[in-house]
């Protein structure tokens, strides 16, 4: 564990000068009303409020801020749209926000070698938008994608509901500039997907959670726009059949499956209480429910589509289904998938897994958490949703706010998924909220590496602290 | 640069007794004879007889080996298949191999989570073959295949020839087990692609070439098995018509283009002359070579290659072409591109060039290339064939022999590459011979950084001393 404190106190005041000389009084925020909007991410973990914004405009003025604060051991948090769920963007007390906002814009489309070029600071639907302007596509997508920032995506490896197809952010991303600690500038922008040419430092550095460096910039691999695609709902007995489904689909059409997602019975009819779009779309109580999404190409219409429901309701995977028609049908479709953005504040206090283990233990894995949470007092209902082909569920536990209700219910459910040698977040990330459980997924020998590797690439910690490797020790 | 030097001389014998003992006398092979057969990969760099060829039949003696032999500070060459081109498996003088050859074998297929578990000596044509059993696929594919090793593949980070549908290696393996240099078992064996618990020190791991730990296990994600695919030869006029060939492929046929390869003139008449393959193929003088394969299933018929050439024609990207009409003319089609390995030898002495720039500017480098070599007394022939989509290019210059040919023919051609910010090993690996080029394509500041980390796990530098970092400093 790292033994080196993080001192926050008698060099913050000479350190906050030096910053706001170095980057000009503009890009540093020191008026409380002003930094009260950096304090916290959506994870519903309250920040402090920063002692100063950073608002650098490139990687230089990074580098020099960043130089500053490890020389006066100013604790920093990098920021991008502040969408996390994890807590890895909400300040401890005495730390410096240090924000991308002011590093946004496309630097370079190259349509023919598809690929992006752009600052950290760009928000994930401006690339999306931007590619598909030039007949591309970024395939990374999330809920927030309207503020999420692409550095935001990076430092996490956001996930979303294309992983199936094209893989989590990490996949995505050919070239990245960052920043260490010590304001070193590690910049590689190659644009291509080979490069053996040592060490792949940028894995290192995708998904740390801004604890080893800040992004900069990044280029990111486009895909080709996919021309059309068709969504259907089906309604199957339990999640094997899903799982049977899942292997028929990817025998009609292999890579050409966008979105494979599921809907457990508590979900399901959590949704059909509270808004009509469930129910509209499929009658009858069934055992689980997925969101087929497949590309529709030149080659590939709705016949296949029919001769593939065909083979699921004669094999007896399939028990209903609702192929959408039209874009408004399309949308109410996903509507129903995404509403758990919506539910979630009408479902009370509850904790949020974002859990994984093999896709084809998922719904094993599923019946007994179940089965456990009933033995338990503390929890008051469930809602389980999620990514079928991932192996990732989102699994919302109500309980009665207590803090002990939640300390109960977290410890049986993360030990549980140690013993299925699952993972403590599939996709948002451990942030604050998870460095306690972090141990229920990897080991002594793993933990040990990274704190080493931490060490060794921020000597002072002033990176991020308490997220991702927890509080230091003092 | 590291400081810490290798003894290799004064612990050694007692070291190897205790290596023996520690695994088993059937375990340590110290015949001159039979230690002769590990002493050099493929790439032509003639390795030393090692010590020692110490051969663990599972993790815990991997990780005794380790623990003896940083305890008595002996070199360790990791070794698979020694298929490399790069010497990262040429063994220094004074050193012992570490040889997977006992840890062989598939642990689990799941079936229906698509994931395979093996032992990392495993060769990746047994992986292929039982992935292909069980209606899968593993989609990683180089010519090497029937010996080179899964370990192998993933210190190496190997890519081939359908990087452009699957990726590298790298977006091949979910799950990973490794020893570090003083026996430290890194194991998460997870078979989910979705895993952000804490920093990726897999990624860290793969492509690292043996430098920084020992792969013993791994689970590997297998994709649906192609039921069928087309194979065509396209003639064009030049390195940027098959860049709009393969814009138009990609409107056509999406995620669905297997591979994309590309072969210049001078490959292709060299091919002419020393085969009847390509003069078979298509007649007449054209300025760039293409082979398409794309995936054919039920809705994806011949209508659409036919439609998909026909607009190629009429636009003009395309001179001639001929599809594969039989299994037999699949495989004498790709025996041309295949030929590089067997003209290789009739072509003289040469350097195999491994390398990438973004895709969109392959045409115009490999112009660059051609010019400066032209004006290089000691250039005497090139060929040029590689992978159109990914940017790569192996360019292979004949020369006259000599180690001073080499060195101006290597300095102008990396020196180039450093221009376009290209990778001067874009799948071979840095191995021991292009250590010293590895500074033309990653800065001052990212070497500092791989170093650094190198310390930390190895800090006696007993892991593959020589390839990746170079010769420590003593």
């Amino acid at each position: 564990m790292k033994k080196a404190g993080i001192q926050l106190d008698a060099d913050c005041a000479s350190g906050l000068t030096e910053l706001a000389a170095a980057l000009g009084t503009k890009a540093v925020l020191t008026e409380p009303a002003d930094c009260d909007r950096y304090a916290s991410d959506q994870s519903g973990l309250i920040g402090a409020r920063p002692l100063a914004v950073l608002r650098p405009a490139n990687t230089e003025e990074v580098a020099q801020a960043l130089r500053i604060c490890t020389r006066h051991r100013i604790a920093v948090v990098p920021q991008g749209g502040r969408t996390g769920l994890s807590g890895g963007a909400s300040s401890p007390a005495g730390a410096v926000v240090l924000s991308t906002e002011r590093m946004t814009g496309v630097i370079e489309l190259d349509r023919q070698g598809m690929t992006m070029t752009v600052w950290a600071g760009t928000p994930l639907e401006t690339v999306q938008t931007t590619a598909r302007e030039a007949g591309l596509d970024y395939p990374v997508d999330i809920g927030a994608r309207g503020t999420a920032t692409i550095g935001g995506t990076i430092a996490t490896n956001a996930g979303g509901i294309r992983v199936l197809q094209h893989g989590m952010t990490r996949q995505n991303v050919l070239g990245l500039e960052a920043v260490l600690a010590d304001g070193t500038i590690l910049s590689r922008l190659g644009k291509t997907m080979k490069d053996n040419s040592g060490l792949d430092l940028k894995h290192l550095l995708i998904g740390s959670e801004g604890t080893l460096g800040v992004v900069t910039r990044a280029v990111l691999q486009l895909r080709q726009n996919v021309p059309d695609s068709a969504l259907a709902l089906i309604a199957v007995p339990d999640h094997a059949a899903a799982l049977s489904c899942l292997s028929v689909a990817r025998r009609w059409f292999g890579s050409r499956i966008c979105a494979f997602e599921g809907m457990w019975p508590d979900y399901w009819d959590f949704v059909c209480r509270r808004t009509s779009l469930a129910e509209a779309a499929i009658s009858g109580q069934h055992g689980f429910y997925v969101l087929i999404e497949v590309e529709t190409d030149h080659a590939n219409g709705e016949d296949a589509l029919e001769t593939f429901f065909a083979e699921l309701f004669e094999n007896g995977f399939a028990e209903d289904g609702v192929l959408a028609k039209s874009l408004a049908e399309t949308q109410s479709l996903w509507r129903i998938r995404e509403a758990v953005g919506e539910v979630d504040p009408d479902f009370g206090p509850h904790i949020n897994f974002d859990i994984a283990v093999a896709p084809s233990e998922l719904g094993k894995f599923c019946e007994s958490a179940d089965d456990l949470l009933e033995g338990l007092q503390d929890a008051a209902g469930t809602l389980k949703v999620g990514h079928v082909a991932d192996g990732n569920v989102h699994l919302l536990v109500a309980h009665d706010g207590s803090a002990e209700a939640e300390e109960r219910i977290e410890t049986a459910i993360y030990e549980l998924l140690s013993d299925w040698n699952g993972a403590v977040t599939a996709e948002h990330g451990v942030g604050r909220l998870k460095v306690r459980w972090i141990t229920h997924s990897r080991s002594r020998e793993e933990m040990a590496v990274m704190h080493t590797l931490k060490r060794q690439l921020d000597p002072f910690g002033i990176l991020n602290p308490g997220a991702l490797f927890g509080v230091p020790e003092s």
